[in-house]
């Protein structure tokens, strides 16, 4: 893929058509138009189902039958997207993983704000661990806002001494919901889908009020000592490209094993676009590779007896 | 490899007899015999050559003959080291990516300060251009102060409107002669090698009172577009961490793709513990595979005319 055809790319969703319906339900609409009909591939299978009381979907994709489970987070800030908008990159994981994934429907904002959404995905987690499958067959995968869900997973389990699951692949994060990042807006003219005010509109609705600075809201702020190895994922063209470097060099601060890998001229989430952009593939390709390094239970076992 | 062995290794760094010798000779020969003996392995053949009238070593590990070359870059604060020292993670590399290098023994401060290290890398990389290689062919893989100095060529190569090479790899980079990172003082009580004094000194060496702030010189602070993709290796322990992640954050900003990680409690140049602790080895494979996707010829060369 060369720069001018990722700039081809970047013109396209500089042109699509955005909803000017600025509620929770023009939203949501508008986003799952853009999944609606979207194959997952003639091998998948979908399932619906509940993890800790939560709806999901259960994602087979045919001889990915691994012992691992992926639990995904889809992203949508808080207030759009569904496990179906989930599946598109969950099942480009467990494909890659060769292990089942598992999409949650966790609660959006207005309707339910946090920590609504963040107790959903640490009920799924723990029903995960109380289901007897070990801590080390679990990985998190996720994407903007479902990123920064799956570290306050993390951080609630590190909280109630729960054990951490083997790793997190973290596409696009978003971690500091009081929008402090350099990029915010140095990037806006690069950002050929949000700018600031539109994720400040997220913010409020998530928040409701509540203290941006929270840990479990905003982890770019926390401390990050005792999580697992973290892959982050960010394109170059992103408002929110400084949480993702922010919340790596917390990790290393932290000594928490962390890769960002930054991929110039693509925006928010571009994975999305596996199929269309080589460095979208080459990415998920990269991230499965992280998830089967982080799922070989025997090293990351031993590992973990001996430390 | 445990964190309680990762410990060990940390421990065994600290207590380590170090050189009170500190001039440049005294330096140089304590640097050395860390690397007296090391056997690069019988499949390994190491030839005296010049490159742009700089003396350097060849290397080839039988069956790795692609068609690419690694110019490798050995650390040592422009004080110390050599192609000799570089030899062992050429080496390593050339073995991973299937191709041979070639390791430069650049001119040394303080008898031969700034640009005299970077003329000498410079000359070496338009010597492989003008001996008809293609751009896309040749990689940079360089540690410490060969990393500054790598950076120091691609710079001066888009200075010139030369070609750049397809890719380079920066096991911790040191790129602020400034020393302003923050870890700097932060990361000193982790740090088993260096200290900011220790680090001073050999800028002192390099500098010989030059501006510490010249781009070519901190590339931390340069603006970075242009450059091939980076691939960015830093151990936690290290109170040069912020340099790469400065830098990680310099390449994004200037839509250079990179790759950042951050391998939590090993230090500076940890890729030298290959065979003692997996994470190195782990490291070095990483770098293998980046290197080998930037040297395939093919895709690279079809992004590069179709932009």
């Amino acid at each position: 893929m060369s720069q001018q055809q990722r700039q081809e790319i970047i013109d396209l969703m500089r042109g699509a058509p955005s909803s000017d319906d600025r509620t929770p339900a023009g939203q949501r609409a508008s986003f799952d138009s853009q999944f609606k009909d979207y194959p997952l591939g003639d091998d998948v299978t979908v399932r619906p189902t509940t993890l800790g009381g939560v709806d999901a979907v259960d994602i087979t994709v045919e001889g990915a039958d691994g012992q691992g489970v992926i639990l995904y987070l889809h992203g949508g800030g808080y207030v759009v997207g569904s496990a179906n908008t989930g599946s598109q990159l969950a099942t480009a994981l467990a494909r890659r993983a060769g292990t089942p994934a598992v999409a949650l429907d966790y609660r959006l904002a207005p309707e339910d704000p946090f920590p609504a959404p963040v107790d959903d995905a640490y009920a799924a987690y723990r029903a995960l661990l109380d289901s007897g499958r070990p801590a080390s067959d679990i990985v998190l995968a996720a994407d903007s806002a479902g990123a920064g869900l799956a570290l306050a997973v993390m951080l609630s389990a590190r909280r109630d001494s729960l054990p951490q699951p083997a790793g997190a692949v973290l596409f696009s994060p978003w971690a500091d919901l009081s929008l402090t990042g350099e990029s915010m807006d140095a990037r806006q003219a690069l950002d050929p889908i949000f700018d600031r005010e539109q994720i400040q509109w997220y913010a409020d609705q998530y928040l409701a009020g509540q203290d941006p600075l929270d840990e479990l809201v905003s982890p770019v702020f926390a401390d990050l000592t005792g999580l697992p190895p973290l892959l982050i994922q960010v394109g170059s063209y992103e408002v929110l490209l400084d949480d993702s470097i922010r919340l790596a060099a917390r990790a290393a601060a932290s000594e928490v094993d962390v890769s960002l890998e930054v991929v110039a001229g693509l925006p928010h989430v571009f994975q999305y676009l596996a199929g269309q952009v080589d460095e979208a593939d080459e990415a998920l390709d990269r991230a499965g590779r992280f998830l089967v390094d982080r799922l070989d239970a025997r090293s990351y076992e031993a590992a973990r007896q001996a430390s």
